[in-house]
């Protein structure tokens, strides 16, 4: 008699990699460039994004899939009053995004009116590492008040993004925030990341941000011309 | 022919249950008052902990089990330095502690010679709130610069936790933090829960932390002679 051994975990990832890539095609058909942002709770994902749609809605036409553990919408709302097409996502207690649920909230959105899409992963620096949505580009937004070891500690989240955010530098004077030795925990695990020191709150460091993003949606376009 | 439905994740909760009790009952024989810590990443867990252990190390035995995703034992260091026996719990990339993880470290510590155990879980606002550990109180650390929105949008963490820490105050004047709003959160799900608005940075409001900590201790040893 042989042994069953159900790889759970493995089947699943793997089933999310087949969506993931299905996604990126319905958005590459689309010309739509996606971001899946993730973060801490707090460290600003919906400020960050909100300044974005702001500062880019009279040129580039922005969509946004907005994810919480609950019902509570505050966050979408907030993306849909500066200007986004918007789906909440309520995961109902589920500690990241999936490519299924991506999926689906992208059928809820016009992709073709659509230049660039936003998505806010649920604020946890563990479980949405391991969970491609199909995104171009993953971002993860650091904050100064959650310190420098951060990188140190959650190796997996630094290790597997595309470009990193350090939001929050105006607390730089009040709070413990070596940023020497933050680069030097990044540098050892994703060596020349792009990385966006910036605050939502000031605004500083928010225009390079800005052109990046709008850098990558022009690039987006010309291919899809 | 009969569907089988494999109800994994209630059969894992139900067995963590199981364990979480043997893991309180191990800890009452012993004399021992357990704290399971839980927050966002850098919400000041590992402060809050070194704080108290400095504090209170004269006058009670204090054990300490520090988990991180990653092999990173700064965090026990930093306990270790400050008073306490210590265990660090490498998770390997999972996203809270349960509690088979923490019956095994439990067997690292010398709980004859203990009698407060603060167990620092995982930098997370989701998972860990479904899995008991065994432990007498469980104690979610907020923070300021998180923002006042994080009970509607974390409802399971707050619901469960029978204290709650508000660390971070020395910055609420540089951060949007509307405390009436947070706590109107707080109270719909928690009415009554047991808080202490604290800054470890500057020590305000750490004296009632300690006085409420050590009179759990108290009274735990006073049930144990």
């Amino acid at each position: 008699m042989t042994v069953k051994t159900i790889l759970i975990s493995e089947n699943a990832l793997s089933a999310n990699r087949e969506i993931a890539k299905q996604n990126r095609a319905a958005l590459d058909v689309a010309g739509v460039v996606a971001l899946n942002v993730m973060a801490s709770p707090g460290a600003g994902k919906t400020s960050l994004i909100e300044r974005t749609i702001e500062a880019l809605g009279g040129r580039l036409r922005v969509g946004m899939i907005n994810s919480d553990t609950s019902s509570a919408a505050m966050d979408a709302e907030r993306a849909e009053n500066a200007g986004a097409v918007t789906v909440h996502l309520n995961t109902a207690g589920r500690c990241h995004l999936d490519a299924g649920m991506v999926r689906d909230a992208m059928q809820c959105l016009p992709l073709g009116d659509i230049d660039l899409l936003l998505i806010e992963n649920i604020g946890n620096l563990v479980c949405p590492a391991a969970w491609k949505l199909g995104a171009h580009w993953n971002v993860l937004i650091a904050s100064t008040p959650e310190g420098d070891d951060k990188p140190y500690k959650y190796p997996k989240m630094y290790n597997d993004v595309d470009a990193l955010v350090i939001n929050k530098t105006d607390l730089l004077p009040y709070v413990s925030f070596d940023l020497d030795n933050f680069k030097r925990g990044v540098e050892g695990l994703n060596y020349g990341v792009t990385t966006f020191p910036l605050s939502c709150r000031s605004g500083e460091g928010l225009e390079q941000w800005l052109a990046w993003i709008a850098s990558i949606a022009d690039r987006k376009a010309a291919i899809a011309r």
